[in-house]
């Protein structure tokens, strides 16, 4: 049976790794990124790795994840602000030229919502929307069992919807963004901005400097009934519910699939997100449109890598 | 040539026309639909009407476009609140036993996305979404040269999505969905509840009872000065904005049509809304995605029909 490649390059870690067209991961391998070392030096570390995959196996292509801007279609890599250096690097072509196998480029977000789709929680349906939450808020769209690329690859940006037009900044540049409101890296500003502003917490005792506080002990500190961690925690995921809603209210998608380590904190996310949504979507029947936690866990860069070789072309 | 059938039922009049291939409206007419007949003699007058569009001509197929909810595929009308009896009515069944060619049924919004996706303004794009502009805000979404159906044919709500998530109640039961906001309905609220709470307009001089105000005499007061109108108006487009921005970020579509009459009010409204979108979406290009004004105008009902029986199960 044929084998993919998948490789998901992020600006800490690369992560290579081989598939049946299942999804079953026979082996892998991660490795730190060093960007400082540049496009060329990655690449051939990349390349070394990749040949040690390929030993004796009938890979039929390889798919590669990497964070954008890019261009799938032409297989460059256009200047991500995580790898600087990759000024339009044909990453595509460089590897084909080493390997003589088809070899594709998608967005990372977009990687992991084809394989979520394709070998994880979506595997049964033809239309779905997966979010990743986590530091930022990533996403991907597919629509009759293809990803909604957009233009130049700019497609899924799920988490820079507006949910609040007078909200706090996002990194992206606009205000009230879903990311700036209930990302990890949002929840936890707007925790400590409270506390800067004179409320307490439980979660002022578990650190040194606030600045270390993450979603993680607001998560914590909620469960356990912290006053100002509830309250910011509750508006994030009441924010996600909004954002939740207006995917659904658009796109009317058959599954909502969640990823990323913010599911795995504050195990009522879901029940709250689903409530929110209830009570949002009029005109969905959202009781038929099951908002599920995302399967392929930590493997979901890989995988997605490799649902992006497999589908190729009719992805 | 092959002619094609489309037949627009409103709660109102039912427009029916036949056109050639390329949405060349050959013949047409309009009749009040005057529900309280009920479906059976409503089918008669709209069956009577469409033979005599049919006399002498090659007609391929007949395209139905119809308030929502509805079932596209099994052809049935399910209890539209404008349509009070037509509870889970056969139209494409009882159509297709008189003419014998093939019949489609498709919810009103996305018969007219589809109708200026082939015919008018998205006819040279593969991914659109089209906003029809009125007494509420509807819409379709076009990915992949296919209409998203959604969920029981509920796809392409993008009225109401939530902008303001304390924002006023809409006629969906949700708060601060776009249509609240920004539909001449939503616009003509808005300004008589500040009229009621002491502001003044000039508007109050042309009515007798500010509950004839409409939509368009704020537009007309905003564009001479008048500063509460003004307010309300620029609120709206701000509003709207918004809601434009978020379909950009989550589909990255190829271009967005507006129509309805809304868009024929404040000859600034493309600009306003341009200018809001180039604030709030930082991660699209959104100088490569035209916002434009519709095509088809006043037979955007009837042409939408007749797209939806001449792309059929294509689309």
């Amino acid at each position: 049976m044929d084998k993919i490649i998948g490789i998901d390059i992020g600006g800490t870690k690369i992560a290579i790794g081989r598939a049946d067209v299942s999804g079953n991961l026979e082996e892998s391998l991660r490795f730190p990124t060093n960007v400082t070392r540049g496009y060329k030096m990655i690449l051939e570390e990349i390349i070394e790795n990749t040949k040690g995959l390929f030993k004796n196996q009938p890979i039929r292509a390889i798919g590669i994840g990497c964070g954008g801007p890019l261009d799938s279609k032409e297989g460059r890599i256009l200047s991500p602000p995580n790898l600087p250096g990759w000024d339009d690097v044909p990453i595509v072509k460089d590897i084909r030229d080493i390997f003589n196998v088809p070899v594709y480029l998608e967005n990372d977000a977009n990687a992991a919502a084809l394989g979520e789709f394709h070998f994880g929680a979506g595997r049964n349906v033809s239309n779905m929307v997966y979010l990743t939450l986590s530091t930022g808020i990533g996403g991907g769209v597919i629509i009759n069992n293809r990803l909604v690329h957009g233009v130049r690859d700019s497609g899924g940006e799920v988490g820079h919807q507006t949910i609040l037009p007078d909200g706090p900044i996002c990194n992206c540049g606009n205000k009230g963004c879903l990311e700036a409101l209930s990302s990890g890296t949002g929840i936890a500003k707007r925790f400590r901005e409270r506390l800067i502003s004179g409320r307490d917490s439980i979660v002022k005792t578990w650190v040194r400097d606030i600045s270390n506080i993450d979603a993680k002990m607001i998560a914590d500190a909620a469960k356990l009934g912290d006053t100002l961690a509830k309250e910011v925690w509750d508006e994030a995921i009441y924010y996600l519910g909004i954002g939740i809603s207006n995917i659904i209210t658009i796109l009317s998608p058959e599954m909502i699939v969640l990823g990323g380590s913010l599911t795995k904190y504050g195990d009522d996310l879901f029940v709250k997100v689903k409530e929110i949504v209830k009570e949002r979507v009029k005109l969905v029947p959202v009781e038929e449109i099951p908002i599920v936690q995302a399967e392929l866990g930590d493997n979901v860069g890989i995988l997605g890598a490799v649902a992006v070789g497999l589908l190729g072309d009719e992805r």
